[in-house]
């Protein structure tokens, strides 16, 4: 599978990158912003493709052309505002499920964050992030794609264990973001995870039969 | 028709409370925030109630006890982040539409902005502001509410004239926030508004053949 990861620069995203790379089902179109990131993603003999989520849905929708499958792991991150958080994690993320559905991919994972999907459980100091995920997460089970929402806990740098907790049940807990790359590769063409949103956190469970047991 | 006014004391919140009072036909109920404001109302003789569209659904459900009907004209304004918009214009005003499905009040209006609904229309200077308007929009539409959509142009504090350009059409242009009020009591009992969106400029036509032309 020909798979587009949207925001590959960011932290996750590079590590899916370097995961869908090392695997021997799937190779990697890397979409970041700028073109040092293209030229660098290049020398490492890594598809890159140049693109916004400022940019229109036909727009994002030429960069999908002959992909299979997305990774949404964009964020606008800590730094910026909430401005961007509308513009990026929301409005980001639903325009390219639209451009999916229009360029005909149909394969589309969107990382998102724990407890997202109920209002109940968001963090009250994120809360406006919250939001943004929220219905970025109902748009897109809402959409005609086959999807997989991956919602981890708290994301930590620790080497990743590749054994995780993945459920629809809600616990607190925390993931390093290695293990979350690991998911979402894993999940590409894993039946069970289609159609579902599911949480993560670090476990007992290695991430094949995590996966697969969803 | 007993009207929740949300957004009761904003600045085209007050003027659509005021002419609820003077209308015949309905009376309002203004939901505000703070103690003052509804002692303030209630010395006037106007009905008022304190809540908080950072509530849940449950709550805010209460506070449709008894109401026929509900003009969303809160907004988070232009004094306070992106982060208020997420949680009052986006959240806020998707709450209130779950509350009033909750409730089993019918009839939805809510103001929005002009060229809302189309990407290619949002002003670059308050983009993010756009980005929520348009999924409280389109929430409104998929909801079961009997919704009117109202999206005025540029808000001016200049004296109503009484006289508007209502249509599915758009263009650019200036309306008095006194008249956005007008057209808003209008609509309540309007028929060729339901379940409609326009935009609203300042024009030619009476506010009561605008609203029964759509």
């Amino acid at each position: 599978m020909k798979v587009l990861v949207v925001g590959a620069n960011g932290q996750i995203g590079q590590k899916i990158v370097k995961h869908i790379q090392e695997s021997e089902e799937h190779s990697p179109v890397a979409m970041v912003r700028k073109n040092e990131q293209k030229e660098r993603l290049e020398k490492e003999w890594i598809d890159a493709v140049l693109a916004n989520l400022e940019d229109s849905v036909d727009d994002l929708a030429k960069v999908l052309s002959g992909v299979d499958g997305v990774i949404f792991s964009a964020g606008s991150g800590g730094s910026t505002g909430a401005d961007k958080t509308l513009l990026i994690d929301l409005d980001g993320a639903i325009k390219m499920m639209e451009a999916a559905e229009q360029a005909g991919v149909d394969r589309f994972l969107l990382i998102s964050a724990i407890g997202a999907d109920k209002r109940e459980n968001w963090s009250e100091e994120i809360k406006s992030y919250y939001v943004a995920k929220y219905y970025a997460d109902k748009a897109l089970e809402n959409s005609s794609l086959n999807y997989t929402i991956i919602r981890p806990g708290a994301l930590v740098n620790e080497p990743g264990t590749g054994k995780v907790w993945a459920s629809t049940d809600f616990e607190y807990g925390k993931v390093p973001r290695e293990d979350v790359a690991r998911v979402a590769v894993a999940s590409l063409t894993a039946e069970p995870t289609y159609r579902k949103a599911f949480n993560l956190l670090s476990g007992e469970t290695s991430i094949e039969e995590a996966v697969n047991r969803l």
